[in-house]
């Protein structure tokens, strides 16, 4: 007999709440079923037959299926719609509703007793079958994922939370005003100067920085920018690539009172940096640095601040020692006078109308002969000595270059991990909202939540799955960027990499979660007032702003095939000769028949088995790649045309090594949690996170001969399976984020459309 | 000797741009390679080596490998980078500086003859090796994509050729005064009457609207949209639903004289239709309805055109007669006086900033015992006689309420193909952007076009192949429609379904196409000026109005398992069972193991493989989800759970059955086409959709069985050479989908940043 069947015992269903409930997280304890078995053995007035079904629901070794439960859940929800409000949260009240006329003293004294003995309270009843059901431990889930500066972070929440934070629906002009004043307010409130380096230590404490710098991104973005242009761009330049008397300037950059841009990118040349045009000639007589924009493709462009409030600029420049180029240096420019004019050879001009961010004035700047001192440039790498003569400790010019670019590596984890917390909060709004907006149902039923439908939760919970996890993998890369750059003269080629593929990994999940989002909520997302519009607009730049996400791809690619990177650029074949051999080494993972049909539920939900799938597939891609990249320069191609044969290979290369990076980010720092309860949950999210991953890329498993066709319907199995489990408790683990309600203000967040049950 | 090395002979250099300019097409013909050899067979100061080598390279049975090919370019663009910008147009000079001191007068004047020979002017030379090389035929195209109604869409595109048809950066007042004016100026043209069912003629021209919609969609969407509900659900709604005192108003509503709106959608009832709250009880003693809205979840929202502009709505409202309800029924209401303020009982209210359709005023309406003569009742499938009793030729409620809904499915076969319009207006933008866009290239060469870059061919040429192929399915489903239509009682199950697919699958590939273009063009494409922040933030409504797309895939998959899904809803199985019978009867698409294996090009290449594939998967979905689903009902699962239960296995098989209409159209409508120029390149657009398609489902067979991993492989390599063969003519691809140049008023478009080269 199925278990559906044995709900068709009117002795029975007086207690059908009480076992769905048992059940409902997916896990009835030992103990819970001990107690609902001892309470209803020797009831004398329950039939034997009856007994017996009930017992067969207890079956821990038989636990009912995914069908039985929803046909359960069913009947509830049925029961439920014939309640009144206050009834529903009696569990008593819907056994009986369900029993009908099969309700009698004796059965409703034994669910009286047991939902005493079980601790159930109205609180329980009240989730019956709604999603709230399942607790979890949200504040211990919140520590998790805050990390190692939970301070920082509620500084940052305390200044978001606050209604006047928030803005739609304004023109160019006011929603750059309304930026300005918050990012005074976040001056005033100290916020600026905190642990920004250079200020307030010595010694800079990067991840604080880079920490509020996410945290803050649970807010308007345009702030996010306009704040991270300021310090973290131009106050960063002239901290990385400056000297001490640049160094001194922090303070007021701090403090605003110095208001600067980042004057890198020039239309003609977005991603190409090394092929700028814009020249800085140094003429010896006066001791200056003569800046010009040769040509119209040259202009500087997108430069957020220039168009209104910079002063200053750090401009990127070729610099031109005595006729002889030394490729791209930085110079510290004037822009601006105090009153706002120009000074004097610069023009400035304002990009217009974005998609999004438009609180952040990006603009123009071209130079027409404009003369700044020696003392200007940024010398940390490169100097021109007294006699004119131009000095560097490092001597190869693309090794400069790429030094000088380490600079956006900050840059780029701090916007990858802002893509973060814009996934965090599309999903906060939509996992509410969707946990209370009821469509459709069962005949003659009332309509049942959107999370229930499994397609919604296709949607939005392996998102919810991967942002928790790469929120965990930016906490990683914080720490790792920081004890990198506190070591002098360390190696960053791979914490460059690192910061690449989690920019492009993360930026592209955050628009398609936020698209998901979106059309998960209906008409609803579409307005303005839910906050989608705007977390969508803005952030969807992300993706080609700090290096376009492809580009990113390829350095991470070439980075990883040869470690090597610039003897690979520069044609050095040796190089990933060397690399092939070691991986041919590595290639011990022989497909085993028994691993590749390995299909049991322990094998596919553990780590080792995530981690070997990921990694295999990231060494496989490298492998082959490397092998034909061979091949073609054995054949004398140019290196750069048989990188870009092989690009799209090299790309899935990239991100193969990214996905396993990030899951093995997550057991990383999943690995210090002490919270038992908060490590299942996130045991769980990693599941499905690694399960998911795995699923979209069954195809290349199965055709490397990796996967039999069953272990592939296996994940497939398991990913629906994952989802289930989490479904339940998406509304406390969305609370663990810990974003403000004031930043949350998407009236559907708090449901409203329009106030039902 | 590779074909490469054998550019290594200096006597060979001077035809080295004739050689790629031959094959540049990826078919040399037998007239040109011909050509070539006798021209070259005799010369005497050839030495034999080189004119072996020359041979080689026009060897029909061993053509340049695409390694070959690609170095050969990389040759020509670093020879033209060293030449000016009048010496770049010449295939001579080109010659000349890649032979360098191994130019000779009679090398000169052999490349000289076989040019002119050849027929191959300054322009051809000019494009070698840019993207333009390739001619497409583009009249022949347009005229097979604009179809049957080619003079109306010639009409809508001198309408829309203006660049006042275009706006930006304007207040949500500002929008929605400029589409106001914009649609009395497409009444004033005409258009709004043209094929307007009941105005123009009797017997409705459904296709000429249409055509005259999806032609629309080409400029702003929120004239398409305000159009939309004015004369397709507004006009609509009276001309489908209502009788000949009805009728008798579209002239009114053509003319503008009334302006509509449909009020449908409930804010507590989205998708779910048939749970509208709102009511109107007959009243036998006025003869009047009453329409009340009892709660505030009963509110009409959403509804365009009710927050400003609309003077009447077709409400859709329970309909209460002698205290029994029937169901949804449609009543025509006054709901603004002419001076704009709400008649007698009717509260209004604005939905406020969306994300993009701002100049379409959405709004919220109340009804207060509001009463109307029962004469306004659209009695067209019900009446209320002069007894006051119902009668309705249609007996079930069920029925009756999807007849009435039948309205919606021409909004949503205009929708989806709005939906292609889109897609045609951005592949447009960055088709043109990447084939003058260069960014990076060979170590001291110039740098190349973005589309030269298989990345950014992957994520812009299959969206070309696909929007090509929609369009054509788009034309066969309007001709379809319009067939149906005439006829009276017809069936018109198949076609709701039909239309609910396509336009699912059309508006989610419209975002996805969108979203792909705008990154494609990096910062230049978040810039409001270039087209792509309205078009993405307008669209993205597209996939939940007019039906959610997963709402509609899943009406899609019951219709399909069933072909009887009223039966099935109601929770008939014998539909099933008899479905699942013929089903199985038709598995006689045997695992063949030649066939699953089986990766020649010619094979992978034809349409029957293509055609085949898509059946066969669409057929092992369906047959395996309604297995799942009797299992459940047979285990006596209530059909509402059941259906959620195997939801996403539904959904799947939905999208397999639409995937495979989608070829059948275009096969259909391409089978019609007689240029055969044009025929070709539609071949190898429809190659592209079908193998991309068949990629991205890769896993699918491979699980299966019916893929062997070479098969998968196989595939894969041909969706590579199908982009490259695409790529030189997508300039000319785009061009055919006759977008007025006012419409693609993206600065970009016409390549700007900042002029180079």
């Amino acid at each position: 007999m199925t278990n559906v069947a044995l709900l068709d015992d009117p002795q029975v269903l007086p207690f059908a709440p009480i076992l769905w409930l048992a059940w409902a997280d997916g896990d009835l304890s030992n103990d819970e079923r001990a107690l609902i078995a001892d309470q209803l053995k020797d009831a004398p007035w329950l039939r034997p037959e009856a007994r017996r079904r009930i017992g067969a629901w207890l079956d821990p070794s038989a636990p009912p299926s995914a069908v039985a439960l929803a046909a359960l859940r069913t009947l509830i929800e049925k029961a439920r719609s014939s309640l009144g409000q206050s009834q529903r949260s009696s569990l008593l009240l819907l056994g009986q509703a369900m029993a009908g006329s099969g309700t009698t003293d004796e059965s409703k004294r034994a669910a009286t007793e047991l939902i005493d003995l079980l601790g159930w309270g109205a609180k329980d009843a009240a989730a019956v079958p709604a999603f709230t059901a399942i607790e979890v431990p949200t504040a211990a889930l919140q520590r998790a994922l805050d990390g190692d500066r939970p301070e920082v972070r509620a500084q940052v929440r305390a200044f978001l939370d606050d209604p006047e934070r928030r803005m739609y629906g304004l023109s160019k002009a006011e929603q750059r005003a309304k930026v300005r004043g918050w990012l005074k307010d976040l001056a005033d409130s100290g916020l600026t100067k905190l642990s920004f380096p250079g200020v307030t230590s010595d010694t800079p404490d990067l991840r604080s920085f880079m920490t509020a710098f996410e945290t803050l991104a649970l807010g308007d973005l345009s702030l996010v920018v306009k704040a991270g242009v300021q310090l973290g761009l131009f106050g960063g330049s002239l901290y990385f690539l400056g000297t001490d008397r640049h160094r001194a300037l922090l303070h007021d950059v701090a403090s605003l009172k110095m208001l600067g841009c980042f004057a890198m990118s020039e239309v003609g040349h977005g991603s190409n940096v090394a092929e700028l045009e814009t020249v800085a000639r140094y003429d010896h007589e006066t001791r200056e640095l003569v800046l010009h924009t040769p040509r119209e493709s040259a202009r500087k462009d997108w430069i957020g601040g220039a168009a209104v409030d910079a002063r200053f600029a750090t401009v990127f420049t070729q610099l031109e020692v005595d006729g002889q180029s030394h490729g791209v240096h930085a110079v510290l420019v004037r822009i601006r006078h105090d009153d706002g004019s120009p000074t004097r050879g610069i023009r400035l001009g304002d990009c217009g109308l974005k998609m999004g961010l438009n609180g952040v004035d990006n603009g123009r700047i071209w130079f027409d002969q404009v003369r700044v001192p020696v003392a200007n440039l940024l010398d940390r790498f490169a100097q021109i000595d007294t006699d004119g003569r131009y000095q560097s400790p490092i001597e190869s010019s693309s090794r400069r270059f790429f030094t000088m670019l380490g600079t956006l590596v900050g840059g780029r984890v701090s916007v990858g991990s802002a893509g973060v917390s814009v996934a965090k909060s599309a999903l906060a709004i939509a996992l509410r909202y969707s946990t209370e907006r009821r469509q459709f149902g069962p005949e003659g039923g009332a309509e049942i939540p959107l999370l229930r439908y499994p397609t919604h939760q296709r949607r939005l919970l392996p998102a919810l799955a991967s942002t928790y996890v790469l929120s965990f993998a930016f906490e990683r890369m914080r720490r790792h960027f920081a004890e990198v750059n506190t070591q002098p003269d360390a190696d960053t080629r791979e914490l460059e990499a690192e910061a690449a593929g989690l920019k492009a990994i993360a930026t592209w999940h955050a628009t398609r979660t936020v698209q998901l989002c979106r059309e998960a909520c209906g008409g609803q997302g579409y307005l303005a007032v839910n906050r989608f519009p705007d977390l969508r607009a803005d952030s969807d730049v992300f993706s080609t702003f700090e290096g376009d996400n492809t580009v990113l791809l390829q350095l991470v690619g070439k980075s990883v095939i040869s470690r090597f990177s610039k003897s690979l650029a520069s044609g050095g074949v040796r190089a990933v000769l060397r690399m092939i051999g070691k991986l041919a080494a590595q290639q011990v993972l022989a497909k085993n028949p028994l691993e590749i049909r390995k299909d049991d539920p322990e094998h596919l939900r553990s780590r080792a088995f995530h981690l070997a799938t990921l990694k295999y597939r990231e060494e496989s891609l490298v492998r082959t790649v490397a092998l034909r990249m061979k091949k073609r320069l054995d054949a004398k191609m140019d290196p750069q045309e048989a990188l870009l044969e092989i690009q799209e290979h090299l790309v899935a290369a990239a991100i193969a090594w990214v996905d396993h990076l990030v899951l093995r980010s997550f057991e990383e720092e999943v690995a210090k949690v002490s919270d038992p309860e908060a490590k299942r949950w996130l045991t769980r999210l990693g599941d499905l996170h690694a399960l998911a991953r795995v699923e979209e890329t069954a195809a290349w498993y199965l055709e490397d001969g990796s996967f039999a066709p069953e272990k592939a319907r296996g994940v497939r199995k398991e990913v629906q399976i994952a989802m289930r489990e989490l479904a339940p408790a998406a509304t406390g683990l969305v609370a663990a984020f810990g974003i403000p309600d004031a930043c949350l203000s998407a009236p559907i967040a708090f449901f409203d459309p329009a106030h039902p049950p």
